[in-house]
């Protein structure tokens, strides 16, 4: 992002730019929906009351209220506020509609969500998500966990972004190893591990056993967090450090499906990586962090995990797993590497140009023609000099400018790139395929096209 | 709209519905594409300042602030408030980017908006608009009025809703005849006039002399507003009224080029119609309003027109012409009476079933090749009775359910819900073209396929 924006936090993109984000937009929406994956939005508001039910994301949240209302008590829970995430709105709409839902329900949702907070690099106040959750209606098998793991990967893999690893976990793992281990406090292991990469492990250790763990106890909740691998080698590698609980059993096994299922299915994408701790208290499985190859600093692009009470409806609750790709955030990032170009700013392959004014009828028809076979056209609105007509199209980026034919003559057709005329037919002429429509390529293509391969 | 949203005013729909709504702005993005517009997003909220400029639209709009700040003075130009169009942030966009966009500006943008209205029947406080305009810098040639109405014409045809008319007139036209008239206030005449629809002409011709209008001016001023025409013929009607003046001859001669383009590529779509006023003063020329026929109640599906500053940066100004599409008023209606209908609610065409639990990575695999070949596909997650799995397939909508074949037998797929089932190879197999994604018909269309045709 060249410009900075004329709001701190709320990132606009121009037409070139958003030709990248909308192609991120649509092949996440093509291959979610080969997965069979409905779409759905929901309202931008919800009341205070549910967005703060997780508590304490209160400061983050923008409040919204008529100008012309008397200043709002904040505190009502009926209040509207924005939303700050996809999964708090999207809980309530299975609740609402459960009767009218198929379950295990399989949703996409790709919308733009609120925050209030500091705007940092990378940290923006408004920015677009892409959920895809599967939940079940009283249960979900576990198997849908190991399905995820692979449409992320497919997903991911379609962007042509370069290398990525999706990391996965199991809390049933850690929280059996750390019972295992004779701890109570579970949750604060975890909190505690969850800044092992931004604190390194002596300071983890120190927090561990200040928590109340003996060194011994850190030394191994330490040794578990270290363990990765690309396949079902990690469970022998758990079992060596001697520990030994039901739960740790059960998150062996479900991790263990995910490792050699994706080892099949998308060869070394996905690892365990028992590090992977989730801040949020909600899961109760799985959980999922995805770091680009080379932009680990970006952080977690994608991240989710398995949750057994999505929702409630006080009669029965909902389990779901789901994860959550931070649309903006990646974009904002390939724009200003350069990662993904797109090849043009504009949706026209053709501009007809016009001989004289009173052409442009006739133009439109021919444009007509063009549009009804999928060619984007544009007609000149003035008949300047053909000159001035062929550096409007260049200034746009419209590669080939139409030439009605005068006096019986045929109409041509100039690839005002290579400066190539030939005679064409609006019935039948078609554009090179990788002129069609703007494409979207990772630029080390782009640059390999540039030197002729 | 069967179900009650559960905040009034912020409707929200379920899969099916949501597969209507996503054709609509498919197919229009698709129409806007083929003419060459550019896509855009501009951020949810602007500063206050920015959407009060013109001014009386205050009581309407939500304003945003952080939950923990202090009570925001809601006065202060600098605070934050939801957009309640996409003129305004438009405008904004093009005065901050100027140097980076090539003119004329072909964009459309298709976001929600919010209105903080006591909400009636169509009347949504959060809805989705679908905004078109052309943007010059400086001039803007007024062939784009034409075009214009040439896209919004192909637009709404491509959509299949039924018959429509585009009604179009012309604020030069009729400013010039009540100048003509010897009428100073002619914007209040245009207000009066712009109530010819609800309170019939008796009452206008009333409020026209109560605001200073002979009878005979306020006669004249009816009878202009009466004239329409589909051709160019209006431009008779006008003179035989005997009113002379240099704008009336400016506006009769643009919207004469509108409507004889029209007829020759929109044939029946568009009409003059000169009792088409407008409410907002920032239009300058050419105004536009669309009914659907057998739905005039709902009002203007599509209004727009042109603008000869848009915006401003102080140095230059930049006209523009425009449309917009109210979507979510128009899917709400086309939902309420069935006239779209999708043909399923889910984007799955083949359930692959699960003779064992065992078979799950080889189901993966033939869902794999099924989904390169852009089918969608689904596995079964546990390996249920047959019948059950086929069950599944019926209730979610999907009309292929693919058995793998056991003891070296070729895989097989069947039609549920004609119960044919042959073999099949998932290198190769293709369901009919009408079931590969969820379609959307008019419900008339739907009918017919149900009898045979």
């Amino acid at each position: 992002m060249a410009r900075k924006p004329s709001l701190t936090g709320f990132p606009e993109w121009l037409p070139a730019e958003r030709v990248v984000e909308q192609h991120v937009l649509d092949t996440l929406r093509r291959i979610f929906e080969l997965h069979g994956f409905s779409n759905i939005e929901t309202r931008a508001v919800e009341t205070v009351g549910q967005l703060l039910r997780k508590g304490e994301i209160d400061k983050e949240v923008y409040g919204v209220s008529r100008l012309q209302d008397d200043a709002a008590a904040k505190d009502d829970a009926n209040a509207l506020a924005l939303h700050f995430d996809l999964t708090v709105p999207f809980a309530r709409y299975v609740v609402e509609n459960a009767g009218y839902l198929q379950f295990p329900f399989r949703r996409y949702q790709m919308q733009k969500v609120w925050r209030g907070e500091r705007p940092q690099d990378g940290r923006f106040r408004e920015f677009t998500q892409a959920d895809v959750d599967i939940v079940g209606d009283g249960t979900l098998p576990f198997r849908y966990d190991v399905e995820l793991a692979l449409v992320i990967a497919e997903a991911l893999s379609a962007l042509e972004l370069g290398d990525f690893r999706l990391r996965v976990n199991n809390r049933k793992l850690s929280e059996g190893f750390y019972r295992g281990l004779g701890i109570e406090d579970t949750a604060s292991v975890l909190r505690a591990i969850d800044k092992l990469e931004k604190i390194g492990a002596a300071k983890v250790s120190e927090e561990l056993q200040a928590d109340g763990l003996s060194e011994e106890q850190a030394a191994k909740a330490l040794a578990l967090a270290s363990i990765r691998a690309s396949d079902g080698s990690f469970v022998e590698a758990v079992r060596e450090l001697g520990v030994e609980h039901p739960l740790l059993e059960e998150g062996l096994d479900e991790l263990r499906q995910v490792v050699e299922a994706a080892a099949v299915a998308a060869p070394g994408r996905v690892i365990a990586d028992l590090s992977i701790a989730r801040g949020l208290d909600y899961y109760t499985g799985t959980v999922y962090e995805t770091v680009l190859v080379g932009h680990e600093k970006l952080g977690s692009i994608c991240s989710g995990g398995r949750y057994e009470s999505l929702a409630s409806n006080g009669k029965k609750t909902f389990p779901g797993v789901g994860l959550s790709i931070g649309v903006s955030r990646l974009v904002s990032r390939l724009l200003a590497e350069g990662t993904l170009v797109a090849s043009r700013e504009v949706p026209t392959a053709v501009l007809v140009a016009l001989p004289n004014d009173g052409e442009w009828l006739r133009a439109q028809e021919v444009a007509r023609q063009l549009r009804g076979r999928g060619i984007s056209t544009e007609v000149m609105a003035t008949a300047e000099k053909f000159g001035k007509q062929i550096k409007h199209a260049d200034r746009r980026g419209i590669p080939f400018v139409w030439f009605l034919g005068e006096h019986g003559a045929s109409d041509t057709v100039k690839d005002i790139r290579t400066g190539e005329q030939l005679e064409a037919a609006a019935e039948t002429w078609v554009p090179p395929l990788e002129d069609l429509v703007p494409t979207v390529t990772p630029a080390a293509q782009a640059g390999d096209a540039a030197v002729g391969h």
